[in-house]
């Protein structure tokens, strides 16, 4: 019998992978509005409402490190994890189910302090915790988070509609969440020997915070409905801007051009990237976990959106096929690339 | 400073630990008929009808063994999972959404397996597949399914609804899920020296095919429909009829008495228990994975539910504070006790 084939994950990368095993699916029910593709599914909720639906999942030793990451950020930031995904469709969050693999390591008490977090983030948030279930795991904590919203069907923004000139908004600064990483991995190295460890982190709490407890941005999503902007497409900044900004254009069908000085970073996020020889700007491009909002408008809304405080333009939409550029201030044009699978 | 308690989960069990961390939250929101508690949320969606969402998990060397689970049987398996605890409310299951995390052990062809399974459930019972993540693992396959599902609202069946005297019913037969594990378990201890092994599976394809590719009884609702029944309470039994029927008798509050002797057991399961020097009632008790369902209906519905075919009228509801008893043919009451976390 001839050897059946073995190609390895990480040859088609994250994104390859995605679409090689859920091209087989396309959805027949009347009342899947949207299946695989976007940020979140978008079912059918009666009339002119829909509710979008999204799934996550968080490993440990992959997406967190339990010698520093506190169990109550945690809880916080895996519901910020799960909401974003709901707000990146233009919808408002209402409920959060999770469901998670506990290792005996864990206490009942680590437990109870990650459900505190969650507990914070979901009254900051305006969000029902439904259910989920809680099961023993062999191999680490285990966080799957599936999170529910509803929004008007004609608000809806998926990642599809970007159109030739609309302006490339970003909320916040990017990059201070990897520099926040990058911080605590530095201070557990130097400190691993050391008895009663002192970590140095005077001056840097911002990128802790933007790492260990990242805000959901449903003001945004509460601005753009008082301004009454439905963005032609949006998605969540989870994987860094290059990878994101390519979502986009993929499922637009468009280019990108995004200006380099235009791309907002927080001064904390410079002083820690030369602190560590590294370029802020690689850090905003490819470091992700942002959870900040990515969006495009027609250019005839720049001043309804400068007007909303906190979104920064950083490029504009171009035609098809003509790819996803950043351009340097002397001019240059640089190709953006989507970075790969995170294969530890 | 003090110490802060440690208090182990196994201490408090699933149950106990499920209780602990979700009674901090009750839900606030117009549009959450239902919180945690029971087999899945509860959400508005529009005038006379609720969608019902649930989260579930597999995780490889809990849930699953992968010396002897083939991935294809993996995939449909985590769509009846899923989709039983939409059916376990009433509902007809419409979307699933996977999130998997894959360790780099697992080729893309392993993968494609596994869709081509969950591909394969998805057409049976009429189910889109609308999205979720991939992610890399570092420690197994982890399996993560989010479904949704629709109902009249009228329809709805809690865990929450049994009445005094009302009849216990149960589909198909159980514990041949457990007995298939077992033999699977088995035929890997005996031949795990052996270089091109054999496995002895003739005559037990039945309980191989309970454990590996148990179908959600999707049917079940449909007759239930047709014959205007709504149960007055419902759950599906993935744990075990003891401990399930304990949540339904806790969510009720009230007792109930079954009879062994009307227990439904399969040929091979208890061909399979004699030679394994097992009881077949403790693995249709205790057993788990079954993925039937357990119902209550008044015992003026007796008739209908007889005409469905496939039922069995296992015992009755009793009052509250009477404890839940299993009837043995000699006449003695034994109490049932429901199964703990599984701390492998």
């Amino acid at each position: 019998m001839a050897e059946r084939k073995r190609t390895e994950i990480a040859e088609l990368g994250e994104f390859g992978l995605i679409d090689r095993l859920t091209s087989r699916f396309s959805p027949s029910k009347g009342t899947t509005l949207k299946g695989a593709g976007d940020d979140a599914a978008v079912i059918d909720a009666g009339v002119g409402e829909a509710l979008v639906v999204s799934t996550d999942s968080l490993f440990e030793g992959v997406d967190f490190d339990l010698t520093y990451f506190p169990m109550k950020h945690l809880g916080y930031k895996a519901v910020t994890v799960g909401v974003s995904d709901i707000l990146a469709m233009n919808a408002l969050p209402e409920q959060i189910m999770l469901s998670l693999g506990v290792s005996s390591k864990l206490s009942v008490e680590a437990l109870d302090d990650f459900y505190e977090g969650v507990e914070f983030a979901c009254r900051e948030l305006g969000v029902d915790m439904v259910g989920g279930d809680t099961r023993a795991s062999l191999t680490g904590f285990v966080i799957g988070i599936t999170s529910v919203g509803r929004v008007r069907r004609e608000a809806l923004a998926y990642r599809s509609g970007a159109k030739l000139n609309d302006l490339i908004c970003i909320t916040g600064n990017l990059g201070a969440a990897y520099m926040g990483l990058h911080l605590l991995e530095r201070e557990k190295r130097v400190l691993s020997d050391v008895k009663d460890p002192e970590p140095k982190f005077a001056g840097y709490e911002y990128l802790l915070e933007k790492y260990l407890k990242p805000r959901a941005r449903k003001d945004i999503v509460e601005s753009l409905a008082e301004e009454g902007i439905v963005p032609t497409s949006m998605t969540d900044l989870s994987d860094g801007l290059a990878s994101d900004l390519m979502q986009i254009c993929k499922s637009s069908k468009c280019g990108a051009r995004i200006y380099l000085e235009r791309i907002p970073i927080a001064k904390q996020t410079s002083a820690m990237a030369e602190e560590l020889h590294s370029d802020p700007v690689v850090a905003a491009l490819n470091g992700g976990e942002d959870h900040e909002l990515l969006f495009t408008v027609p250019l005839s809304m720049q001043e309804k959106v400068m007007r909303m405080g906190g979104i920064d333009v950083i490029g504009h939409i171009t035609a098809e096929n003509t790819g996803a550029y950043l351009v340097t201030p002397d001019g240059s044009d640089i190709r953006l690339k989507a970075q790969g699978f995170k294969e530890d």
